[in-house]
């Protein structure tokens, strides 16, 4: 069976970031790392975090049709690398994205079989909150990222999920549990299910 | 928030009682009990594994619109009582229905935002297995039922999920994760979630 293409994605402050984090911990995804032309954060590690670039290394990139979307944001590039994404969907390896909402729309152009979860912040006081404590942002660009964040959450109705970050535990037991039902859906399995009705439907459809 | 309406459903044979008595041990559901003018087996109790009606009660309740669905299968009637399934999922309960495929597709006419599983046996031999073990069949109703239950395979392309009883164990896990993901649904929370925008969100959405 193909793996999917699980797209994590919401408003800055939403904790995407922290929930990919603990789904990598728990299971064998493929994690898409995504390229950025923006500066590396305290702490943040080229190939691991992000895959830094040179404006002039991204729009190389661009020109030979290496991404799966791209876009400038805050005057940076970012972009979600494409062939080796596909390649893992290929091989049957679920291929995990996490990406701001713009990209997750792209993608979904590009690959709308792809599983499009949008994480809400508990409520606006909370993101505003997630935002100020993250720390690394002057009060102007703190007030246009809260500002696009409210905004941004009107765009939840493009999403097949959503998945409220209360407690980051209770986000990725649900996002475990979306991914177990995208695989039974049958919209999925449903050509391997007939193809194999005369021999052993179970083997056919979990190989 | 509205519960959900889970129609567990596939061919006979396919193990769709077992599944449905071992999540009813797991989690609190609203079980909808189905009626029948069929004879009760051995074992089975009014009001808990059937309604037994005679075909005069049934008839009854046919004229004053009291299914959900019904239908004559192997010459005895079969259907869904509705109200109190639809008041159930009205206060917020989910509601599990264990029903044949003719009954699941008139569901789906009538309640088309119902969650739709189909149970597949792990292979055609193992289900001709499991319906020969019932020995409640005579042998021409034996191969009534097999071939039947052959042809039905291909309605799986109706329903929402595919879920392979191999284990039932496995299957019911599934199933959980199916209702879990499905609370999560755009399609089922974007009213709540942008009405909320401005307030708590995560009360608004699971109070």
């Amino acid at each position: 069976m193909k793996g999917l293409l699980i797209v994590i994605s919401g408003p800055s402050g939403a904790g995407k970031g922290t929930i990919c984090k603990a789904l990598m911990n728990e299971s064998d995804f493929w994690i898409s790392v995504s390229a950025t032309t923006r500066n590396p954060r305290q702490g943040e590690i080229d190939g691991v975090n992000y895959h830094f670039l040179t404006k002039e290394e991204f729009k190389k990139k661009i020109d030979i049709d290496d991404f799966l979307e791209y876009a400038e944001v805050y005057g940076n590039y970012y972009g979600t690398p494409k062939s080796r994404a596909l390649q893992a969907i290929e091989s049957g390896k679920d291929v995990i994205l996490e990406i701001d909402i713009q990209g997750a729309l792209k993608v979904k152009e590009s690959y709308p079989e792809g599983v499009f979860i949008f994480i809400l912040p508990p409520s606006m006081e909370e993101l505003k909150n997630r935002i100020i404590n993250r720390g690394s942002e002057t009060p102007e660009s703190l007030m246009t990222r809260f500002k696009s964040a409210y905004k941004e959450i009107n765009y939840v109705s493009k999403y097949n999920y959503a998945v409220v970050n209360d407690k980051v535990e209770d986000a990725v037991k649900k996002i475990q549990s979306i991914i177990v039902a995208e695989r039974c859906r049958v919209d999925r399995v449903k050509d391997k299910i007939l193809d194999s009705k005369e021999g052993i439907i179970h083997e056919q459809l979990y190989d």
